[in-house]
């Protein structure tokens, strides 16, 4: 796809959010609530849901599209669009709340829900905020699905995976607190367990599940041409759940790798303690002298003089965080570079690449314009938007 | 009901919350998730859902043996407590973030979930707990109700019950934040919209609306002897609503007028500018004097050396919070007392009673044992556990 045809796909997908802010605002404005809270309420909305990536959303859409196998009406894209901008939410909800136990800076380039100050300050409120968009979701589900029959399978959907990932944020959260280090508890398989609970299912999973059940995949079927019975969701879900790793093992080493100008925020897995597959990597290849260093400076934070250090480069430059890296972490890096992480990525990327292609190919798919089953390209198109992604 | 009898009914809906909360940590495990991750899931569950007065919860098992004329069987009172539980989950959900968000002290006679220390700090993973709380009630209701013609309306209730709350305390924390006093935003009006939409809905006619569905009591039905048509779920609505609203303005009062030993925790509203019942009564009556004693009095925090005085009154009573007042709340009170706050809620409470009384004598009602019809008695049952109520 060229660009111009990402940026009209883009604009379609944010002027259907436009319609959907309107009936969230429009509904909270006739519970007669008052103007503060409804000003309130939109900003939240604005804040925090458009303005990421918005690639979980887009491929609810896109998923549909290719299942349908041709273009959708005015009616069928508004609907796809719910679904998509109610990962969005979903998603809005778990990263709001999850700035604020992490004590996160920026998100998305802007400072973080719970650090606004202007034109009130949002603080803790911000907890409150995120289950309202939580709830949102809820609401237009009812609103645009009701009398559809896919509608309780929709729910659930939304229900199951939003407790899936909380299991997922409580063995993060418990596993690598920020204030107290222990490298003892990390493991490349404490790290799979995470990522796939945290991220891979409301990522992934999620967005196609959504889109197979609008277009009517049902829990299993027969393949026509070589008469072998699938089970869909098990297939989708075999398939999404280990490109999903994929995925935040990429996260993770941009979060390492990446620049703020690159990925839109200043990277902080190693002050902030995080299990990340960089580390995971490094402790399962790491020589003793170099755990040492790993212990002895992993999640150490910048101390006073490098604070004011840190202030003064972001002053000089109109207030935008530049990673300014303390001694600690300077030194965490270095291992991180001796141990040869760049390279062990790449390997990893392209072995990763060539299993899921694997996979997707040995999925029986019956003649383009059939109905209700699945297709490979729901796939291809997930996995060519993440592979090699620098951002 | 004698006490005794209480005490028994009590115990009962407590032994139903052992094996449902067994379920629920069973499915955690199912999940493959490590053993600290386990044991904090379920302290989680133990420390926050049961231990309160638990009428929310146990008002769905009484609305049910109501509605149904009998008592119940095994099976059913198991599905009955399933949904009381699940109102119970609802209501640990909010109030272990709302602690959070208040920065309150004490719950139920204990620390704060978000202020645990041990085994492991809690702290702001508080939030996500809050969430798993919420997301467990989901899952009961799947486990138990997913064959139910009730299912979707069960689903929806919770919901939209949630959603109603989330904009309740929006408007109170936005009305009412702790530092920035301004009584100038203050009403009775805001009051009112506070609390139905914070406290009565999910307080009152949640538990309500669940077992009429579970009863299978209709949108609407013709009452047999006078052919009048009923609309249940709105009749319900229209007296539940109001006695929430009685409920919460006797918990502002409480919060105003209760001992630490009798209401189980430090009344903090006044410190914590809480847009409460009484503060707003006080406003609506005093003279231009009281109104400029409150306004440079209330949510005035302890100076330093009060809050020394408060700590060494704790520690000689080991640690348990006494509900020392600082002079600028002492000023308060005293104002509040001036203008009569005590007689002014007793008059409230009569004429609240006639009201609800009235309303609740003109629902038409078949014979004793007809099944899925509303009953008067799911009513005057409530009405009566909170007339008068001292905690």
């Amino acid at each position: 796809m060229s660009s111009a045809d990402k940026a009209v796909r883009r604009a379609k997908f944010e002027d259907a959010w436009n319609v959907i802010r309107d009936e969230l605002v429009d509904n909270f404005k006739s519970h007669g609530m008052p103007q503060d809270a409804i000003d309130w309420y939109s900003r939240n909305l604005d804040y925090n849901v458009p303005g990421g990536k918005l690639n979980r959303g887009m491929s609810v859409v896109d998923t549909v599209e290719i299942l349908k196998g041709r273009p959708l009406s005015d009616e069928e894209y508004l609907k796809a669009a719910v679904l998509g901008w109610g990962v969005e939410l979903l998603q809005a909800f778990f990263l709001v709340s999850d700035d604020l136990m992490d004590s996160s800076v920026t998100r998305r380039g802007q400072p973080c829900w719970y650090r606004v100050e202007k034109p009130a300050k949002v603080g803790t409120i911000a907890v409150n905020d995120s289950f309202m968009l939580e709830a949102a979701l809820y609401y237009l589900l009812k609103k645009h699905f009701k009398q559809d029959s896919c509608y309780v399978d929709l729910l659930e959907l939304f229900l199951e995976i939003t407790h899936l990932t909380e299991m997922g944020q409580l063995i993060d959260l418990i596993t690598a607190p920020e204030d107290e280090v222990d490298l003892n508890r990390f493991s490349l398989k404490k790290h799979s367990l995470i990522v796939i609970y945290k991220t891979a299912f409301y990522s992934f999973y999620l967005p196609v599940a959504l889109a197979m059940r609008m277009c009517g995949v049902p829990d299993s079927y027969t393949d026509a041409s070589t008469g072998t019975e699938l089970k869909p969701y098990e297939v989708a879900n075999s398939i999404l759940i280990p490109l999903g790793e994929y995925f935040q093992i990429q996260d993770d080493y941009l979060d390492f790798s990446g620049t703020p100008a690159q990925i839109g925020k200043v990277g902080t897995d190693i002050v902030d303690n995080k299990c990340s597959w960089v580390i995971n990597t490094a402790l399962a290849l790491a020589t003793p002298e170099q755990r040492r260093i790993l212990e002895q400076n992993y999640a150490v934070k910048p101390n006073e003089e490098e604070k004011a250090k840190a202030r003064q480069l972001a002053e000089g430059n109109h207030g935008e965080e530049q990673g300014y890296l303390g001694e600690a972490e300077k030194r965490v890096k270095a291992v991180f570079e001796e141990i040869g992480i760049r390279e062990k990525y790449l390997e990893l990327e392209e072995t990763r690449y060539k299993q899921l292609t694997g996979m997707i190919n040995a999925i029986p798919e019956g003649p383009r314009g059939q109905e209700g089953i699945l297709r490979r390209e729901v796939f291809t198109s997930f996995l060519n938007k993440i592979y090699r992604r620098q951002k």
